[in-house]
């Protein structure tokens, strides 16, 4: 699944008005509904930012690779349920009865997976959810950046690191001020984990001027990076691949600006463009 | 953190055996010491495959965007401890002591996070508390592959991808025989979600036959992704990326072959190298 989006598109040295498709991300939470040698017992397993569509391949091979079913005939019957949510109109809840057979991991569902109840992420608009938590600590000023700052940014990042010339397998992120140096990098195999970093190492320094700052990641930008820098009050974040819709949306709730598949001569503005830019 | 791991590298028509450097994946397991008014409670709050180094930035960093803490001075002490394990000797668990203060989040704490007390994966080598669930499910026979199909196989993916033409920005994997023909595919902004949904659509269509079938992946390789693969007991998975550490170290130790950094012309073959390729 994919939508269209607005995107300010930098290419050339001009600025253009263009739409995109961006790859949809939308929770799913799974439940799981078995009998465990007594009762029937209903619980929220997990919850998963996925690409809508395929749902229930990917409950079938969620439970077979987390090793709660051995095979295909413990599944009893999936079904998608609840209302209708969000932008897409889909439904991000799905629930999978086991058929009451002693193949299945009870054990390890007790063991490894959360009761979620009050997560509340997918009963309603995710972005509605988030809100409340986020209450007022939007973004209120943005840094405006140079195109040239835009462009550079994802190659200062990767000059600097020390990792990726060794082993061209990890991620990082970089928290810059808005003149385009380098005030924090670290790298990780994980990009959410970088990007943790980078925060934690300037919380420690007291470094955090978000102002005056932006934050450029390797990679795609999901829900979960905006979601991150968000925390910080840093209004503007870049990413070297494509965002998902969620991203966007979230970005665009908080008036943080979103810029990515940047390039050597282009990039993609997708949120809040008129507040990024000086000549 | 890297390390030099084996390779037998395809290039130009040439096999070598050469060492690369390879972006470590350990897991960490992050516990919270607090008060909750009462009495100090000590919970293990989350693990995460991280790469090792900036430990305590990426606890900081983790608390503050999960809203847990508000500021840094709400964090009394971060220290690193248990044994050191696996083959590069460090700690795998670290320990946050909160401040008693209003600021710390309990209910969110207790709402979204989960105690995994017995997972074993941090307190031990992680390989070996996989072992225990793996058993008996190591592939026994792995397909051969003739050089062209490895070469192939990323391309054949990104061709039969509608979605990574249209966005640019998802994963995708799938399922082939060995001479080359593409089962299934599932593509997803998560990778682990579109290797979930190719598993699940061949358990439906109980079209799984691992002794003559491999996994096709793109993006980078890691520990959560080749665990999943094991589960099918397919034993060869080619990533168009680099691998971590403990993705190749869980190849290896059940037989698997895993195959990355697959070029036009090149491809390194990490494990298992000798069962792997027909002339």
């Amino acid at each position: 699944m994919n939508s269209k989006y607005k995107v300010l598109k930098f290419k050339k040295g001009k600025f253009e008005n263009v739409e995109d498709l961006v790859s949809i991300e939308e929770p799913l939470e799974i439940s799981l509904r078995y009998n465990d040698g007594e009762n029937w017992i209903t619980k929220s397993l997990s919850i998963t930012m996925r690409t809508p569509g395929h749902d229930e391949d990917l409950v079938r091979g969620f439970l077979f690779n987390e090793q709660i079913i051995q095979n295909i005939e413990d599944i009893k019957s999936i079904e998608s349920f609840g209302d209708k949510v969000g932008q897409y109109n889909i439904q991000n809840k799905i629930l999978v009865t086991l058929n009451n057979s002693q193949n299945v991991n009870i054990s390890k569902i007790k063991r490894d997976f959360l009761t979620n109840s009050s997560c509340g992420v997918c009963g309603k608009s995710s972005l509605d959810a988030l809100e409340i938590t986020k209450k007022e600590k939007t973004p209120k000023l943005n840094p405006k950046l140079r195109k040239d700052i835009i462009i550079k940014s994802p190659s200062i990042l990767r000059k600097n690191q020390s990792e990726f010339a060794k082993t061209g397998g990890i991620h990082a992120s970089g928290l810059f001020s808005s003149d385009g140096n380098l005030i924090s990098l670290r790298e990780d195999v994980g990009r959410h984990n970088a990007l943790d970093k980078i925060v934690g190492d300037s919380l420690l320094k007291n470094s955090l001027q978000p102002n005056d700052q932006f934050i450029t990641c390797s990679g795609r930008l999901n829900f979960e990076l905006v979601q991150k820098v968000l925390m910080t009050n840093i209004g503007l974040m870049i990413g070297v691949g494509a965002p998902t819709s969620l991203a966007i949306d979230l970005a665009n709730r908080f008036d943080m600006s979103l810029i990515g598949f940047v390039k050597e001569d282009s990039f993609n503005i997708y949120t809040n463009n008129q507040k990024v830019i000086v000549e």
